[in-house]
């Protein structure tokens, strides 16, 4: 999609998220969640430094939202992360009920918002979400492109 | 499948998790971790009264399970859980690195594991998970069946 100034900079806020994640030698992976224009949760990934393996960006970043809606369901809610959720996260989101995705690049690994699975836009689960792909696509895939570059040459 | 004593045992916890779900008018869906014969983690369904859209009852026992080996990896590890759960708890199990999944009744509204999606046995993820359906179904499916027809009467 084409990504308005609005988007890239909850993407950048994303994506410092991220560097977060890789300064613990985490999988660098970052997410932001945004209502009415504000940022209500932020999130990296951290399942090895906090022995969670739910301690993903995502779903940091729903738990931090809800707790200060007060509320489980996040209507009118937008969440950015510079990868394509997993079906962990993309399940949260459902469950949450968020309004808009916005992702940076594809993870044609284990991505289930159209990769591997589409959980975030099926008929069958009660609940759809507006999905809208390549939010500054080349930052994201770089940022954990060259994570893993250094990873291999270590 | 046929199950054992000791599949029997464990599913009866996870049952006692339900019930303390549905005593806080949560669905009541409750889960167990077990490890070397020993729970590890135990968990009930309470997304509404912590405002947390991950707060199933898998994902409470996975993470307490985690906390409790210092590993988001839960090699050789089993979980039970009453109802088949859900996309994003069979995503949680699958970067858990869960052994086996025993559990009660299939939801064939969400079910993640062979109703609506089958994330716990896909070879294009990293890990696939032994599936056990039918352990003490029975009681598993009236457990919540009562929920619903008492919030019905109300």
């Amino acid at each position: 999609m084409i990504a308005n100034n609005t988007n890239i900079k909850f993407m950048k806020e994303a994506l410092k998220e991220a560097q977060k994640a890789a300064s613990k030698n985490e999988v660098p992976i970052g997410a932001v969640v945004v209502f009415k224009g504000k940022i209500i949760g932020r999130g990296h990934n951290q399942s090895i430094n906090t022995n969670d393996p739910c301690a993903h960006a995502e779903i940091m970043a729903l738990r931090q939202a809800a707790k200060k809606l007060f509320n489980y369901r996040l209507t009118d809610v937008d969440l950015y992360v510079t990868i394509e959720p997993c079906a962990m996260c993309a399940g949260a989101m459902v469950w949450a009920r968020i309004r808009n995705l916005y992702y940076g690049t594809r993870d044609p690994k284990a991505g289930a918002s159209g990769s591997v699975f589409n959980i975030v836009n099926n008929k069958k689960l009660n609940h759809r979400i507006f999905v809208h792909r390549g939010i500054l696509e080349k930052e994201c895939r770089k940022s954990i492109q060259d994570f893993f570059k250094k990873k291999r040459k270590k």
